[in-house]
């Protein structure tokens, strides 16, 4: 299937100059039939009237059926990954929130005659889902329950199940099929359902009832083009990781070639479940404000603040608007922008406590090296899990573990040849999700690099990863991440989550330098030990002949030089 | 303004287990209010029904508002840039597209009784915007005329402008103010817009005739929170770059200082003006094909080929419908999927040209070694134009230019202590516009990374940029640049752009090898020479006294030997 020509070695076409002749005959065709001024195609100034004909709306599907690597879709191998990804995403959430323990089953089948086109099943024991929404979430940009919640949860957005959904139906032509079942008293549904890029509209092309093996449950199926790889940013890596932040759930995995690999619940306990929360004032710009205000259902600037927001008591209400000069029985729906302003100021300079936690939960310091320890084999462990911090007023907690000494490298290597000085390897997840891609984008690479790690006994070059055979693993928890695109493969800079990776990274780092430097005096100590050991018996036997001393007494005296030599030295 | 809590260090608050006081009073406050059962609060298991409830349609623009650093607005100093650029892009955009020599004027106004509020205007003498378009271009996501027309420009999306104006009314609540004029026998007309973030729909506030002291042209104004600071990426840095690489624009800039800085034109011919191209056929994919026919407004098969994509000849298109087995007189509309799978592995195994390049141009490389002059003395410059290569069937450009040796570092210091060993400094140019965040993630910085610069004579950390005071300044040129996210900041990793970048820093990279290698002979020469300088006339005085010579046969004899010497090395 590869492409006839190869345009950067050896493309006959002129750049600069005249139209080359094949494409002079196609636009002078293309010129006529349209029944257009040939001259429209050479130069022709623009004008304000010829540039508003051609503006119009883009629809957000068109968007980014046009911009697919900011979902994720960059590559065939890429699309593959990351299209399951969504998917189970998207089962563990349903799960969790139904308080289900999850069990994800994913199936990967090859398309017969056809190398790169696939099947992609993703089934789970979830609630499932209400019949008339199946259209929406499966083949709706932009749609979905998580963005309007505040709390912790993998999928945020509205647009990743869909976006798998278009992908498969770009590249292959083939309608996403869902199977769901909310109750064993019914039968279940199966749906055909595509997504109309033009429109941002689902068209519906099959919808009948069907059998379904699970009480409840959803399947759903994706045809697309990708390909199948095992190694670093495959499947294989994203279920293993996401197995391992995942103890609570069972996730089976059948590969294209027919093998299945089986990841079983770790523990029966369902993790952390987070609770939704207002905002928190802190985190609300002017703008922002002012528009909460006018559309709030409350009657009374007091209720507003208390009811639409996270940590305003009726104290504080009653003193954020004395503050403001504005009256407690205000209708928020008539607050001017100066109005705003002034309340705005008087809410910045009031004491607030922070937002709620109750909305994020982390995995644990010892979860994480239990996590690490199922990865890989190490002289030593430590993590660290920070307290809540606030961004834009969203709470987050950081989480690092570290895995130094790891026995057969870090997994960092190329394979084959075995890197004798790798870089550290970089693990990250943002509530509970590994992140496999970006890694140089991610405010965890920026934390890392900006970590001095020399003092922890580790080399490192300047603008590059510390040198070793460690692991590093990077959590970060929160209401809202702020990924760096779409495709959700990084964190954006934001100084608050910098600066708590940091913190988490030096706490674990702190720990390893102990380790190391006190390795090192192992070490050395080791070495001197031996020298003891080679010479002290040289020295018992020239004292010997020197003292004329019995074989006894140079024995004790040795054993003394012995253990004063040694005591002279500090472990 | 700063908030009266840190939470990461003090927050007095409880974690994962149960909502502290506050939060409950609140909660049960606001539960009451709601009607709602408080039982919905505390962990309740979702069903498929509770969460139908919840799902809803997401706003384009609701959707930025709270993902707003993926369109550059992450922190006050980075959105005051973001705005700005975007202003200035579609300036320089509309100014080309209408053959003027752009002259425009950016001012940044700081408010009083507020640090952190600036009024930023851009002013050109482009063709003006026609009066109802004027609410849908500044306040409404994902709607312009760049996004369906394949051909090189700054803006492509249809959100940067609008996206500014979004963030403005967030942080400050003030409006869009535009005035603009498309025919000097006309008054100008007066707009204030801003975005109704539910509906993404423009809200027009003001809208009246008013003066203008331009012909035509364009003035826009947002008041939003920023930072005005000088360094690197900075408003000042941008405007620079943008001049660097824009020699046929004006650029005058008002600090807030009340400074002013001018970068005249230094050239009075227009750049290489992009012509509008179709898509070639091997860059669509099944999916998309298959939607193209059924939409095209063509009556037969062949005429659908030709007239719709680049490069397909009447010829190539009978060519094409027969090796796929299908009429050339097929109604296009009339397609099934399986028809179109043939027709697309038809096109695919057909040899076709690669798509014209009349729609991108390149600065080209004595401009780019002007620009680098410009900005950096150095003791050599080198520079590479690469051919035009295809990525999805997208024609792009790659050009590298490299400065090598730059006279008080590259730039890439920090400032007070002048660092000794800098890495490279790398500059970023995506159609002619300055990309300075985000370098970590481009694919320029993966292409620097993965070249071998030892062979080239610098010194290279694994994982990190070459050190050396050298200057490395990359231009993509494309009709469709694959940013990373929409703040456009970064390029995507596709493997063909990131193959031309090597290529083009390869090119480079070779001449500066020689170069270096060249000066290391000459020192090590120098040394040489004046060893042979030194000891040349004691050799002479030597030979006088053992084979007692003349003065003059020394100073012949002198000549001679430091002739040979001289010789028998090359320089």
């Amino acid at each position: 299937m590869g492409f006839a020509f190869d345009a950067s070695t050896e493309a006959p076409v002129a750049v600069n100059d005249a139209p080359p002749k094949t494409s002079d005959q196609t636009r002078a065709s293309a010129v006529a039939t349209a029944g257009k001024k040939k001259s429209r195609r050479v130069h022709q100034a623009a004008t304000a009237e010829s540039m508003a004909a051609k503006q119009r709306d883009i629809s957000v599907s068109e968007f980014f059926a046009k911009n697919r690597h900011l979902l994720g879709f960059d590559n065939p191998r890429k699309a593959l990954l990351t299209a399951i990804k969504e998917a189970v995403d998207n089962a563990l959430d349903a799960c969790e929130e139904a308080h289900i323990l999850p069990t994800v089953t994913v199936f990967i089948e090859s398309c017969p005659g056809s190398e790169n086109k696939f099947r992609v099943t993703v089934k789970d024991n979830g609630p499932g889902i209400v019949s008339k929404q199946v259209p929406n979430i499966f083949a709706r940009l932009l749609y979905g329950s998580k963005f309007h919640t505040l709390k912790m949860s993998r999928g945020q957005q509205g647009i990743g199940i869909s976006a798998a959904g278009m992908y498969g139906l770009l590249t292959t032509g083939e309608p996403v099929e869902i199977i769901t079942r909310t109750t064993p008293k019914k039968p279940a549904i199966h749906y055909h359902v595509q997504i109309d890029t033009m429109r941002n509209q689902p068209d519906v092309i099959l919808d009948q009832e069907c059998e379904f093996d699970l009480p409840t449950g959803t399947s759903v199926t994706i045809t697309l083009e990708g390909r199948y790889q095992k190694g670093r940013q495959s499947v294989d890596e994203y279920l293993a990781q996401t197995a391992m932040a995942n103890p609570h759930a069972t996730i089976i995995f059948r590969t294209p070639d027919g093998n299945t690999v089986e990841y079983p619940r770790q523990t029966d306990e369902l993790p952390f479940i987070p609770i939704e929360i207002k905002p928190h004032p802190y985190g609300v710009e002017l703008g922002v404000l002012f528009k909460m205000a006018r559309e709030s259902s409350t009657k009374k600037l007091r209720d507003f603040l208390r009811q639409d927001f996270s940590r305003v008591s009726e104290r504080l209400a009653e003193e954020i608007c004395k503050k403001a000069k504005l009256s407690v029985n205000l209708k928020p729906e008539k607050l001017t922008l100066k109005e705003a302003e002034k309340l705005y100021e008087s809410i910045n300079s009031t004491k607030l406590v922070a937002p709620p936690t109750d909305c994020i939960g982390p995995i644990g310091e010892e979860k994480l090296i239990e996590g690490l320890k199922r990865v890989v084999e190490a002289e030593f462990y430590s993590s660290c899990t920070r307290k809540p911090a606030v961004y834009r007023g969203n709470p987050f907690i950081v989480e690092a573990a570290l895995a130094f000494g790891c026995k057969n490298g870090n997994g960092n290597g190329n394979g084959n040849d075995e890197d004798k000085d790798p870089l550290m390897r970089l693990v990250r997840f943002a509530n509970r999700v590994p992140l496999l891609y970006q890694q140089s984008a991610c405010a965890t690479y920026k934390a890392v690099l900006e970590t001095n790690w020399r003092n922890y006994g580790l080399s490192q070059s300047k603008g590059a990863l510390p040198a070793g055979s460690l692991l590093l693993m990077v959590h970060i928890a929160s209401v809202w991440v702020p990924f760096t695109s779409e495709s959700k493969e990084a964190v954006a800079h934001y100084p608050e989550i910098v600066k708590e990776i940091k913190l988490a990274i030096q706490e674990c780092g702190r720990k390893l330098g102990i380790h190391v430097r006190r390795q090192k005096r192992i070490r050395e100590e080791m070495v001197k030990r031996g020298y003891i050991e080679t010479y002290l018996p040289h020295i018992g036997e020239a004292l010997r002949d020197i003292l004329s001393l019995k074989e006894t007494q140079v024995q004790t005296l040795v054993e003394k030089l012995k253990v004063t030599l040694e005591h002279s030295r500090k472990l």
